[in-house]
């Protein structure tokens, strides 16, 4: 008989625990989520002494401080990720019909919401994710494999089965929330191409990872997450407004996705506001790397290479171009954006109104931050990552997007003629 | 200078126009579909003698009756395609503003959906989807590339030009519908891998050019239309309405993929029904594989080979087997069917109830026909195929199926704190 690797072993018995988790009761979800925030927090010392083992090896291995804080476990953040997960069951259920109708030969359609089935997650250091990822995956009826990085795995370890340890405890198989062991890129390839077994793989962390999935993945991806966000200040705009979106932008968080990583200035206002901006952002550190006619108005401002407009620098680093107007700004957005979240600064409804029609991304702001491109800022509750594809789900990806849908059609008797 | 290919070019112009379309108002999309089907009209005779000359070089490439019927076009065809035309104006344009709500910080948020973008579709011979198929992608605000089969190329050439034509006449860019004229699956290849110029591709038709595009793409496919359709019927269930039900899937257009392709009978009630079906479709010249229960009750039945039960015969062949009940036959179609539609007869509401929840498939049956998966009869106006696949859409796909979506957000200077 063949053998089977040990994750398509386990791929085999999510598939086959898909199926009972469809069937669940919303009642039967909730229960099961209540009861691994309550493990979760009963559970603080292993999970902590686990953290531990991880944090050792980490620094054993000169893992940076912000890797390290990343992969850090707190009694807060323990405790974080219980609320998440009550946050979680309070969301409405997705799974159910979600509209209905009658046809002129009396046939009558619903349209219900299903899970996707079994989910493959990708993902890099916190632990976090194991708790977000699996709470929203298993409240949308999926089941789903979790391959976080080895730097993470005892931390990840000790949170799964005590996840499945709460299944049990509900009645549930613990199969339906089940750890990826194995290390080594091998396994990530594996999940990417198991049709039929996995429904969908969702990569969460860096650029590498990501388009490590999408170029080997046979199943469908859900990209997340690449954001290369831009901010343009119109000539009309409020430029405490502009200063304050600005620097909330590119230094509240620089390394995440929503954050700023390109300034774009109306000409008639560059000589005004560049010296602001300079004075405003080199007071948290923050490198300028300018056009042409950046540099000859602010002299602490480095020239912009080429490329330096299509990073997402993820640090305090902000590209800065001096635009004619809205035409080019929104051009520059269109060539060098990611899809993700981009922001104008202006008085004009029609400015605006121009804008956020022909930007092309999945948020698009008027006087507001990018920074809030998120599934909790959003109303949604917790989220999965915010998709860039255009395809299935766009944005901030909620319970929702966890699904898929289906048609009941009910006769009696009905043939076509 | 790179010279781009010929099917590159028009990708870019279609990249280029698709922008434009997006923000065309309702009243623009309709007046130009109208002109479209005023021009199918006062074009019959060109677009006869076009046609004339495919199924003259189809005659001498010895091409079947059944492939000739269905390249053929006559004046009732091509009013067919005028009212489908009209039909698709009269549909709710797609694009614009879905929902909408305001955060506790005062922010308003507005989803809208949005055109996909550049659509590539790939199809065989009935020119007929030329029409459809850009009249769909163009209401929703698409450009599209329309690759159709060789042996249809002067019949496809004379419809897009008349399309083109009447773009022009109501002043919109021609490029917004482009029929791709090489011939050769190496522009199938190509349109396949042009990420960032083609948004999605969908192929219509057989199984062999689905896999194709499937197996070569690097943008994101729809796959749609192969349907392993089953029929059970429960032991409860009323023999005439399953009979006629049977008869209608299988016999009313056998070439289609929501038609049956197995059956699956109650063990309790195979000696009373199956001498039913045997007369019923005998009279109709239906070839008849069973399993060896069924050999046994009609000797007039071949043996079934284990293949049969996976295929998609699209002729006048049924495979039938018999069942023990609800759970085999639930196992059977979850195993052998495609997610296309499936069906059950039974006057049981708890059995139809689990059979609906259970199956796996786009679109599940009680007491009707398969053969109305279909957006016409679903409601949806005209559509573009049928999803099997889970992710972004499953089952009739119609116009909101060819959007994606963005959010638009209005702030008053929100930071994110």
């Amino acid at each position: 008989m063949l053998k089977l690797s040990p994750v398509r072993e386990q791929a085999v018995r999510a598939r086959e625990v898909a199926r009972k988790l469809a069937t669940l009761s919303t009642g039967q979800k909730n229960t099961a989520l209540a009861t691994m925030a309550s493990r979760l927090r009963a559970s603080r010392e292993a999970l902590l002494s686990a953290n531990q083992r991880d944090l050792e090896a980490g620094q054993q291995q000169q893992m940076s401080a912000a890797l390290l804080d990343r992969l850090r476990l707190t009694p807060q953040r323990i405790e974080a990720m219980a609320v998440s997960t009550e946050e979680v069951m309070r969301l409405a259920d997705p799974v159910g019909v979600m509209e209905g109708w009658t046809r002129p030969n009396g046939l009558e359609i619903r349209r219900l919401r299903v899970p996707l089935g079994v989910l493959a997650m990708i993902y890099e250091a916190r632990p976090n994710v194991t708790v977000e990822a699996s709470g929203l995956a298993f409240k949308a009826g999926n089941a789903c494999l979790l391959r976080g990085s080895s730097s993470a795995r005892h931390s990840n370890q000790a949170l799964v089965d005590l996840l499945q340890q709460a299944l049990r405890e509900v009645g549930l198989p613990p199969e339906a929330i089940q750890g990826v062991a194995e290390a080594g890129r091998e396994s990530v390839d594996e999940l990417a191409t198991m049709n039929g077994l996995v429904d969908c793989i969702i990569p969460r962390g860096g650029h590498e990872l990501i388009q490590r999935v999408i170029s080997t993945a046979t199943v469908p991806v859900i990209e997340t997450g690449v954001g290369n966000c831009h901010l343009y200040v119109h000539e009309d705009a409020n430029l405490a407004m502009a200063l304050d979106i600005l620097d909330n932008g590119k230094t509240s968080r620089p390394a995440v996705c929503n954050a700023l990583e390109t300034l774009l200035v109306h000409r008639a206002l560059a000589e005004r506001f560049l010296p602001l901006v300079s004075e405003r952002l080199s007071a948290k550190d923050v490198e300028l790397r300018g056009c042409p006619n950046t540099c000859q108005l602010l002299s602490e401002a480095r020239p912009a290479s080429d490329s330096d407009w299509d990073k997402e620098f993820l640090e305090l680093i902000l590209a800065v171009r001096v635009v004619d107007g809205l035409d080019e700004a929104i051009a520059h957005i269109n060539r060098h954006g990611t899809s993700h979240s981009e922001a104008i600064v202006t008085a004009s409804r029609e400015v605006a109104r121009r804008f956020q029609r022909e930007v092309d991304a999945c948020a698009v702001y008027v006087n507001a931050s990018t920074r809030f491109t998120d599934g909790g800022e959003f109303g949604f509750g917790a989220e999965i990552g915010i998709s860039t594809q255009r395809m299935h789900a766009r944005g901030p990806l909620g319970l929702n997007e966890l699904t898929t849908t289906k048609y009941l059609i009910d006769g009696d008797g009905q043939i076509r003629v």
